[in-house]
């Protein structure tokens, strides 16, 4: 039955039947082009083999995901293109346990980066929010329901992003973004762990650091040292670095993305040439 | 793109901007029919509609949802049916973010319920793993990765369930069940919390208990005093009560379903009639 409409199983495509849709049961990748060029897809690719083997989703290429990626990229002819793909375990009717040979499910959209000059230039306000995922936020899985939960609280206190604090009081990541603070010339974000995804754009942010100077220190902090750090800002593969001057409550630095932000947005922009 | 196939978005139906299929974004319900009734129907829409608030979707009536589920049991003509039905918060191209208007998409399956006597009668045996899962299990949500993969992880070991078990080393509750052990003549179960499903099927062991006579504590046991019960069982809509025979290496009882769990088996069995 889908709505109000009562059909057999044979009338429905298997889009209805996708285990991404019954359980979240797939992993996916957002990545970038800068002017006609895709920006860090061996490190997508390399990340979205991980997710997948971390959920034990075989029977699928990464080879053959790479090439439709390109494919796709190539058909769309934008060229600074956003690109979603996700990879689902496949389609059957629902069940917890999996036959060995369904054959998982692609799909992939393309569309214009979106233009985030504004944030950019202005900054953005954050807000926190307490950290309810799942104990495995290194795979970029489809259970999402928490990380949307989240952004839709921060947005209704009129803030784009929802800062993630874990039950010990320390600040894990966004809730679709990596953290960052400059605190005293440093600069500081969390360490890697089973908690945290590995963002790629928070790998490249690190070597901007390395290339202009800035010392980076691996560790966690507490809200409150976000609100009186110097500078604060997110990594997100769309909008690669994003100013925050507001957190919660307090204003960072003087209200205007801080200097050495802009030094590593300026940095960050030499790798996507 | 799907697969191979690129095309618009405008070629693909619903189903493929399922903000279900992206994050989750949904809730569901199992519940299921004996000989031509649907048991415990309020307590499943009851419980659905807690769901749908919790995670914020509007814009679909309790009522409306009520109706489709007893139209489509009456329309398969199923004495013991199985259903399955979700509602997630809608299509939309892919944003964490979602419209107000936004229109909540409803999907149902229903089939006949499968024979469970054969584990009934002779027992089943389960394994532990960890709960990896999210800090509002209390939501029915289609966020279910760690459930699926746990239950594979216990299917791969000769197990037919996985029992969870949390950080501070106590059972929560099964991958998809309640979790009961009787242990000198009490029942003994998880409280309810933000970690567990409040299962309609516990709920009506627990009235069980109390018609037979077995006192009830609301506690949470470690994986070692559960090895070491008299009796052990599982609750589940779509199978009622399922003695657990083997608990990781430990046999329980004499290895085959226990004097309390077959008395309480009898006692649900009156509320079905």
């Amino acid at each position: 039955m889908v709505d109000d409409r009562i059909g057999s199983f044979e009338d429905l495509g298997p889009a209805y039947f996708d285990r991404g849709l019954y359980f979240g049961d797939g992993v996916y990748e957002v990545l970038r082009s800068y002017n006609g060029k895709l920006f860090a897809l061996d490190e997508h690719m390399a990340r979205f083999a991980a997710s997948l083997a971390a959920i034990r989703i075989t029977g699928i290429d990464i080879r053959t995901v790479r090439q439709r990626v390109e494919r796709a990229f190539q058909a769309a002819g934008l060229p600074n293109a956003k690109i979603y793909f996700h990879v689902t375990r496949g389609s059957a009717p629902r069940n917890h346990t999996w036959a060995p040979d369904l054959k998982p499910n692609f799909f992939l959209t393309i569309s214009e980066a979106g233009d985030s000059s504004r944030e950019k230039a202005r900054g953005i306000a954050v807000c926190t929010c307490p950290d309810l995922r799942w104990k495995r936020c290194d795979i970029k899985s489809l259970n999402l329901l928490p990380n949307i939960l989240a952004r839709k609280e921060a947005v209704d206190k009129g803030c784009e992003e929802a800062i993630l604090v874990d039950d010990a009081g320390f600040i894990t990541e966004g809730a679709g973004s990596a953290f960052f603070a400059i605190i005293k010339g440093a600069l500081q974000t969390a360490p890697l762990s089973a908690n945290i995804l590995p963002s790629i754009t928070r790998k490249f942010v690190v070597k901007a650091a390395q290339n202009v100077g800035i010392p980076i220190e691996e560790k966690c902090i507490t809200p409150r040292q976000a609100a009186g750090a110097d500078e604060l800002f997110l990594a997100v593969t769309t909008k690669d670095i994003v100013p925050v001057v507001k957190f919660d409550d307090a204003v960072i630095g003087n209200g205007a993305p801080g200097r050495l932000t802009k030094a590593l947005t300026a940095e960050f922009l030499k790798f996507t040439a």
